[in-house]
């Protein structure tokens, strides 16, 4: 749990930064050599290896060196495994709307309930007739 | 556009810290004071405050005071916008998956085909003949 969180902790800290979530972005559609990665990009190629870097620290992305070039692929369970985080938020925050929901509709019964036994003010002037 | 990627940064960073996504996760079942909230964490208020502070700056948290008590309440739309971007980028991994697959069975097929256009070793035995 402890790393899982830990996990968690690099890999949205990783997706704070534009740059960062435009490189996951472009992977997500095939890998790439770091020089096509940092071409849409103006700033000097060591802070964009820094950015390299965190992404791979953070597990969303890997590289490999063949002679001269670096070649960058997603790790697509890293990006997984942040979804699901949000999709068991979600379930939680639907979970509670589903109970409101249905609480409501409870009070809307029972108020109809209390309303149908209450006499109307028709049948209340024809008792008094 | 240069809002949105603001928001998913701040959201993003937000996210990054395991006392922050606990508070989200709370949140996600109800509203909550700053005290059942903090109640958890063996952490000086203040510097509890300050992740509320952070969670609120992100969008993900609202907090109302009412006397001597504050209140936090979820705002599931930054959540969703996160969410959004991770499926976005999955239908794009999904996407080219798809498009592997379908070039797979292309050259898988390329191959059948000429396997059959080939005369089989018994065809060339009985050519022999």
């Amino acid at each position: 749990m402890a790393n899982q969180l830990s996990g968690l902790d690099q890999i949205f800290s990783a997706l704070a930064d534009p740059t960062r979530r435009a490189i996951v972005m472009r992977l997500c559609a095939g890998e790439a050599s770091v020089g096509e990665l940092a071409d849409p990009f103006e700033m000097a190629l060591p802070s964009f290896m820094k950015h390299i870097h965190v992404l791979e620290t953070s597990g969303l992305v890997q590289s490999e060196k063949s002679g001269r070039v670096r070649t960058c692929r997603l790790s697509p369970d890293a990006l997984v495994g942040a979804e699901d985080w949000f999709q068991q938020q979600r379930a939680t925050w639907e979970a509670r709307l589903d109970r409101f929901e249905a609480y409501v509709m409870k009070l809307k019964k029972e108020k109809e309930g209390a309303a149908a036994k209450r006499p109307s003010r028709a049948s209340k002037r024809k008792g008094a007739k």
